[in-house]
């Protein structure tokens, strides 16, 4: 069994090897680039990790882990454009650095080298199962990405709404890149279940983390500006979860906030934050955390094998899902 | 053996038998309606006549047919972004009837719908076959784009490197679509690179004569503004030969009317279709495209089939190569 920075070293050392193409160099160049913002190389990890609960030789399961990594970098490199986000990760985004067009087409040969990758795994029996789960998962990206789009024109989400958007745009890619490692290692039907659940739910859970550190994170350890949701008028978790649970008053006042712009960012973030504060937000979103996080492990739980195959996955998810705020 | 309208019918039904989801609307609507812009379906038909050359049950590459058409529409809805393309067949763009975000968003879930069509193929034991084929002209068709993105900027564009192009961006899949249909037969190999052979070239001649076209086909029957690349001053094949072969007097003309806009459209798709006249450059093209027709067409000889059950394909491509012009 290898752990985490094990784990890591065999996709740098499998990326290394499989560099793209060097010519169109304006097609492959961004695609390279975007690879080394500095991800945390999660989805690929999962991916061998779903398959070492069960196999040994990981190395069979690298070329699929590096197709769900491709996939994430695709989806990443067309919802910037969308966004019109300027930076990733500190660094110039894709469309920014290069222009919309090179963002478009390299995203787009991404994504097909995301089906090559997948295509080279190593058993072909395993292929139909692999690209089934890949399709359904990647329409679902899709179609979270479009639910995304449509909050922000829309007058009023509900928390099923947003939490159906985040399962699809984040979480079931995490769930299938669990069971893509467990049908590599064909493992019974009813265990890759329960690890695409397992990944689906503690997906959930991470998203509406994120939700939750974007407005109280240590700012040293958070990454990006503590604050930033609230100053771009989200509608996160935390906005819905007000507009549903507080008084009237603060309704009211949360409402407004969200319709001026940020002339004083942090009279802004303090007001809002204030807010939450006084009508208990923060605990309520980390019940809801708590209550994804428990029902994803009680899914890890399930998993038919000896505990400790498991503890590298489980300490790798608990890990993420405790991060300090 | 099935006639092209009978071949056609199948296709539209297949369509409406397997349309896009509802919801998102706003995902899933710009792919039904691109669908709905009247393309001639030419692929799709291409592949069932891949197919029917060696069997007769061709319902059984229906799916193939479609994951072809898919991918087809899909590029057509990205690169109409980077073109900046207002119209298409006289319709408006997706981006241009909704927007960039939506014609990304759409494009990229119906590259992904083309693989869940070809995931559906009636032989599990043909997947690896097709997949592998479909990746590699799904990459060469982004290439090929690509290629002609850079064009635009490029100060000299060879001619072999704008052949290359053309069969990259659109040649190479006319073959595909062919080689698809005969794997899904399960046809040699031999016989399958035949196909994809004659695809290909047929391919380029068929990029040639629309060049051709562009410039002095029937307005009548053309369907486009002719002299509409003269006026873009695009680079298309009659510049690059002009460029090539014409007297210096008159290559310095071509590069000065290149230079400047068309305030006076009508004088300068005139005065250009002069140097190229009287350099005999529609001559020069006509007899480039009969080249690789002719190429073409001893691929096809060469598939070892009776030559009855080559009679649709072999009508069909010599129809669409001989258009008046």
């Amino acid at each position: 069994m290898r752990d985490l920075p094990q784990l890591l070293d065999l996709i740098a050392s499998f990326s290394k090897e499989n560099p793209f193409p060097s010519s169109p160099n304006a097609l492959y160049e961004p695609c390279g680039y975007i690879l080394t913002l500095g991800g945390k190389r999660l989805r690929p990890a999962l991916t061998l990790m779903g398959y070492e609960l069960f196999e040994d030789n990981v190395e069979n399961a690298l070329s699929v882990a590096w197709a769900v990594e491709l996939f994430h970098n695709f989806s990443l490199m067309h919802d910037d454009i969308m966004d019109a986000a300027p930076l990733r990760r500190g660094q110039p985004t894709v469309h920014h650095r290069w222009n919309t067009t090179t963002a478009i087409l390299s995203g787009d040969v991404m994504l097909i080298y995301a089906y090559r990758f997948l295509a080279k795994a190593a058993a072909p029996e395993n292929l139909p199962q692999l690209l089934q789960i890949f399709n359904r998962v990647a329409t679902e990206v899709c179609e979270g990405q479009q639910m995304d789009v449509d909050f922000e024109t829309q007058n009023s989400v509900s928390i099923p709404d947003y939490l159906r958007m985040i399962e699809l745009k984040t979480a079931v890619l995490l769930g299938a890149a669990l069971e893509m490692g467990a049908v590599c290692a064909r493992t019974p039907e009813k265990d890759a279940q329960h690890l695409y659940e397992f990944g689906r739910l503690a997906g959930i859970a991470f998203q509406i983390q994120d939700d939750l550190l974007d407005t109280y994170g240590d700012p040293a350890k958070f990454g990006k500006q503590v604050g930033g949701d609230i100053l771009q008028n989200k509608k996160t978790l935390l906005v819905l979860k007000t507009l549903e649970t507080a008084s009237e008053a603060d309704v009211r006042a949360l409402q407004q906030w969200m319709q001026t712009g940020a002339e004083n960012p942090e009279e802004k973030v303090a007001a809002v934050r204030a807010i939450y504060d006084r009508n208990a937000i923060p605990e309520l979103i980390a019940e809801e955390k708590k209550r994804f996080q428990q029902a994803a492990f009680l899914q890890l739980d399930a998993v038919n094998v000896p505990e400790e195959r498991k503890s590298v996955l489980r300490n790798t998810v608990a890990d993420l899902l405790e991060r300090e705020y």
